[in-house]
């Protein structure tokens, strides 16, 4: 695996892979990688011949009360964790590398769509429209056939087919499962943050999701009422939770009662910490 | 040359070409094409090995009370002139091909730089978002090595730029200088709308902008005086000036004292016309 924090040697170096008919795949992280990462890196190895990995803490996500300072960059133990995949290159630039023009308000942005308004959206201005820029602009450095991005942002990867859609980018996206600790919890880069006791109380969001699906596949149907009762348990729990909600799993409009994929969707501050996650049920 | 209407066919004879190592050079217009558009397309065939121009009216980039309805579409007669050229595709997609998802906000659009807010982003509110938008999708079905903008559309051709730098597009843009009538009348599509009378008078606004820049390259600095000098001379000839204005060549920001490379840009209607031009001045 090589290093790489510019764009011009990597792109060099995809050139004459892609000039030899190799197949590219790009995993876009924000580093601090576990498990869940290696997964999309594993099955960018199955399925490509070239991997990309890039790690890039994203300024333009954030907002302005998040945690860009403090999210966590490891990037010593992720090369450790990504030398024995057989990567072929890490991608990880600095921001002025990949805003050498700043990230005020003079720089083009990528806006996006509908569905981006809705849920983490609603919750965090401005976040989707720094991912689709960011996206964006990886796809144009590593032009790769395929990219891919977990289910857990699930969110996320709606609005990145979405972006690849309507923008015609060349590109295949692959969503990859949520990989869950023994206790069900979702893994994330920011579960390290939380207290042994918030750690330990985690885990009521899965719970939390699979109760709901339960009496989904049980035939309830009043989602109102379900999801009510979640946001109840997890507040009670500790959990100040932004949304607990059922939507079609394909498009993420509102669920109406002939819907049989549906998605569950929760997103719960536990301490200062910010979790997500999701399950796909069909009833 | 071939003409192709559908996305999947054309990115097919190109994914051939550019396994064989060939440069792909990609010339987008509107149609209705005259000697400024072939200047381009001459540019790409000189230093590209496959040219691909692209023809569509783009609704995106119109404002509601604008022109899109009435904006000449002449397929066949574009197809003749481009037919000499050794164009290999000519890719005229229809709207459904380009926007099957519609042109409402719920689609992602490509967001614009700050020099997208004033001149013509100032009188044709969502225009540039239109072309970015547009342009980025052209950029994503070609994925040309260069592409051609002609320099009358000076601020587009600085906005396409920007987009490049701010988006990573691994694409050269070449700017095309402006090809004119013999009586200086800068070619445009627009350019058939005028009643005769109006074509005798079209002349005036190069004129202006020759006199500005001589007058530029006399030492004359007093760039309010010399703008408000010419908007008078042209309304007294019957344009309703949008602007006429004197900015910096390089970044189109507001033109210092010690500012050399200097562009006089002009927009004005004419009858319900309305055209552009422009003039780099070394001073």
């Amino acid at each position: 695996m090589e290093l790489l924090h510019a764009i011009e040697p990597l792109r060099a170096r995809l050139h004459a892979r892609r000039r030899a008919g190799h197949r590219i795949g790009l995993v876009p992280t924000m580093g601090n990688l576990h498990q869940g990462h290696l997964d999309l890196v594993e099955r960018a190895r199955a399925q490509c011949d070239a991997v990309v990995v890039s790690i890039f803490v994203n300024p333009l996500q954030f907002g302005p009360q998040e945690d860009y300072d403090s999210y966590p960059r490891t990037l010593t133990a992720d090369c450790a964790l990504l030398e024995p995949l057989q990567v072929d290159w890490l991608f990880a630039p600095n921001v002025a590398e990949m805003y050498p023009q700043g990230q005020g308000a003079g720089v083009i942005r990528v806006g996006t769509p509908a569905i981006a308004d809705i849920l983490c959206g609603a919750n965090r201005p401005g976040h989707f429209s720094g991912v689709t820029t960011v996206v964006s602009k990886l796809f144009n450095i590593v032009q790769p056939d395929r990219a891919y991005f977990g289910e857990k942002d699930y969110q996320q990867l709606a609005i990145i087919r979405a972006l690849v859609r309507d923008l015609d980018f060349p590109i295949t996206i692959t969503g990859v499962p949520t990989r869950r600790e023994a206790d069900g919890l979702a893994m994330s880069s920011r579960n390290g943050r939380l207290s042994s006791d918030d750690r330990q109380r985690a885990p009521l969001l899965y719970r939390a999701l699979c109760e709901t699906a339960d009496r989904l596949r049980a035939g309830d149907r009043n989602l109102d009422q379900l999801c009510a009762q979640a946001r109840d348990t997890l507040t009670a729990a500790g959990f100040a939770v932004d949304y607990f909600t059922v939507l079609a799993a394909d498009d993420l409009s509102p669920a109406l009662p002939a819907q049989r994929n549906l998605v569950i969707l929760v997103a719960a501050k536990i301490g200062s910490t910010r979790l997500i996650d999701n399950l796909v049920v069909n009833v």
